[in-house]
């Protein structure tokens, strides 16, 4: 489908990694609905994966950017701007990695530097990218920054580990820094909570496919798949939904307000 | 504006009562986005309103219904399949009100009579119109409710009186069916927990211009307008937003996430 | 265990049925603290019930009273007053009854007179408790008002049908009246969001049992029980919890914030 | 007043820095209440604050550790259960420092060395504490873990700075951390958003006097001072709550769930 929603439209598409990725089909949408956009990736990030498959396939350019450091997310920005002809109307952050978690550390026995590291990648680069935005008047009014996110930051997932509360972190910077980008620059600034998703960043992640049948059956709508959520982030995008700011918005086929479905408890019961 | 994303659905909005109505506004841009509907009213608001102007305008047909009349529901559901000739794809409820606060009674002087009147006018008639659709089967497959709200269910704003409880019971039935609905028939529900908004219903509450100013002063982004919700709730009536389920979704300018502005504490501290 | 702590407090319980009840437990509890009360329940319930032999353990004194008619709330409170000798200090609200539950009839399909009557009973029942309070200035300056309810009022639980729809309605008023409470009177009013509980009034819905051992293991520290719940609502009533007010406090070994456990998972993959 | 509540039990209770601190508060509530403990503070906090005096009046001992560095917290939980005499039942986490407030850099200008160090100081040290409890097996069964927090984590208050996302983040360790000491140790893990409060680390914040001013204003029964919420954690040690957990409990006077007062509004009004 394609409605031009996106048409005149310029922005910043991070963590697209494979055709798995979130980020990979919003790339793919945005590109449908006319946007334009620079795809950005950490430097090893891009070595593992497709992403000039996908700047191919959407006429767009690739600048590597580690979102660790703000004079990579600056030169992100600047190269940005000039390549797409203007300040920017959309930001698509998706980055997200535990070292503990891929370390096999528990909650319980974390290693603090991992913590540190994993908190600086997943959390702190969407204030570093935001900051760079707003430092640099980057973004058009009504523009709108999107970072994905995960229910884990409101309730407990064990095996989520420390990604929670990292979550819980970039949350509250979408809160607290889409106040002032609200107020000074008329940017809205919102995360979507979306379902568990069967990305290759995932797959990793242990019991990850039994989590996920689970997470389909709570919910009376079913899983979002990565295409929802790419149509989802189209909709926070365009100018249908200008004046929503500062939420976290679940994307989740209704799994965030069940407390047990029918089909959970007939699995329950059965045992 | 104009993008198409409602071409060929077809629907039934409640509350259009005159052009400042957000049903009113949203039923405009609908139009324009291709869907068809059915208007309808309560036969006492369609005297004191413009509703047929309305009609005119948007090629559409008016039904009236008492909302909290089980019979007049079903007979608008029948009569809008029939007239828009075939199942619905999007309701929106936007009805409310209290005749305690039309009386006058303060919330610790409560009328019961009233408040039960105002309950089955404002909460339970969103109930009575979802149970006619799921009896009569008729919406399509991911369809979309939308119900209009505020957030006086989740705080309090004193002069708000027993809407507030209202409303609370309004979100909780969008839940509680939500979850049938979704299973079952796979449309999907949600309210919409709007910016106050200066529509020809609100006039009458005491002291309501001046609580828009400092609900404007609190919102990052300012009070969200009647436009501006008919174009959110397109996007929730569209496609694009299909796995969104069960929400509460506030529209609101960021007022909803916010503990203090400096605007509202600048005007606090020069008194 | 005793403390001294609600010596020279008085109250009113409502809803003690039998030794299962929470209520029951928490007249015992509040007994041993020190507090005198008078017990009161619907005459109808009175009979089921053995509030007789409550009342003799306790040294406390019965009026009986339908929750829905103003006039008996009135004389409840005038009476209490009466045979306690002054203002009260802390009132428990534990009244639930959903005629569509008693029924059978499935929430898509409710008769709305039942629906009423539920609602009237279950809801406004404390907000009339309170308005017969408010008016009588029948309350000490902070005093403490606490109605139990249950997480429906915010996730769905299929089978809770539309008590969860007046359990939301519950804990707004008790926001919306605790507002005035607190700002008049200096009293706070708070909810406590309890574990499902084996009372005997549970023990007709189906599948309950089931259910509470599905809570159990979602619940870190598993359901609290009914002796749990009567020593948080004494520290609801002692002089511990001043400036608690307006709040809905989960009480449930910490299921409210749950996602999944990995109990609930390894059953569910067993499967 | 006392009642016995906390007799046999030990402790360790963090930041207590001079009378007008909450720890401080908190130290001689549970000695009233017949709990022993151990002081602790960072060597260079204990250099400024009065904390000797404290030790002195309540009979116990201080153990330095910087919350930061795992070796102090290990050195002071082994510390504890050997001056206390065994395991422990309930220990306060009052820490919290931002240097970018303190430096006086802009939310929106933030140098991220700072911003890491706030973090570890303010949210990371929580777990770390925690971690060594509870790798140490150093908590009783029903033992309770509290920290203080602020409702900065929810919503936007801008000279909050980045102590809101600390916050967030602090209160995700108390759910993530508090599944597992739950599950594993029977140990319950809640946070307490209090009121803000005139504490000499407050003191310094800009503009503090009148946001106090105006959150009273807010609040039904005015904001919670220091010594109410010593009562209320005395609640939280206690075994009146022994199945509260996973919880971010608001302490606030009602100001969490306004909207807006009367009072507040007649002073916007005024302007």
């Amino acid at each position: 489908m394609s409605y031009n929603l996106l048409k005149g439209k310029r922005g910043i598409i991070f963590g697209a990694l494979d055709e798995n990725s979130i980020a990979w089909k919003t790339a793919e949408r945005i590109h449908e609905e006319g946007g334009t956009f620079v795809l950005t990736n950490a430097p090893i990030a891009m070595r593992m994966g497709k992403i000039k498959d996908l700047a191919e396939k959407t006429g767009s350019e690739i600048i590597p950017a580690d979102a660790t450091k703000v004079e990579d997310l600056e030169a992100l920005v600047d190269g940005a701007m000039e390549k797409l002809g203007g300040k920017l109307d959309f930001v698509l952050h998706s980055i997200g990695m535990s070292v503990n978690v891929r370390k096999g550390n528990h909650y319980t026995d974390m290693n603090y530097d991992y913590t540190t590291k994993g908190w600086d990648v997943s959390a702190v680069s969407f204030h570093k990218t935001m900051q760079s935005l707003y430092k640099k008047d980057a973004m058009n009014e009504w523009g709108s920054i999107v970072a994905l996110t995960y229910m884990a930051a409101q309730r407990v997932f064990p095996d989520y580990n420390d990604m929670a509360d990292n979550k819980a972190y970039l949350e509250s910077i979408a809160r607290s820094f889409g106040y002032f980008f609200g107020k000074d620059k008329k940017v809205r600034v919102n995360t979507i909570s979306q379902s568990p998703t069967p990305t290759t960043a995932g797959q990793g992640v242990k019991g990850f496919d039994g989590f996920i049948a689970y997470a389909d059956k709570m919910s009376p709508l079913g899983n979002a798949t990565a295409l929802d959520c790419a149509n989802y982030t189209v909709s926070l995008f365009s100018d249908l939904t200008k004046r929503v700011t500062l939420q976290n918005l679940f994307h989740d086929g209704g799994f965030s307000n069940m407390g047990v479905s029918q089909a959970v408890m007939e699995t329950f019961m059965d045992e």
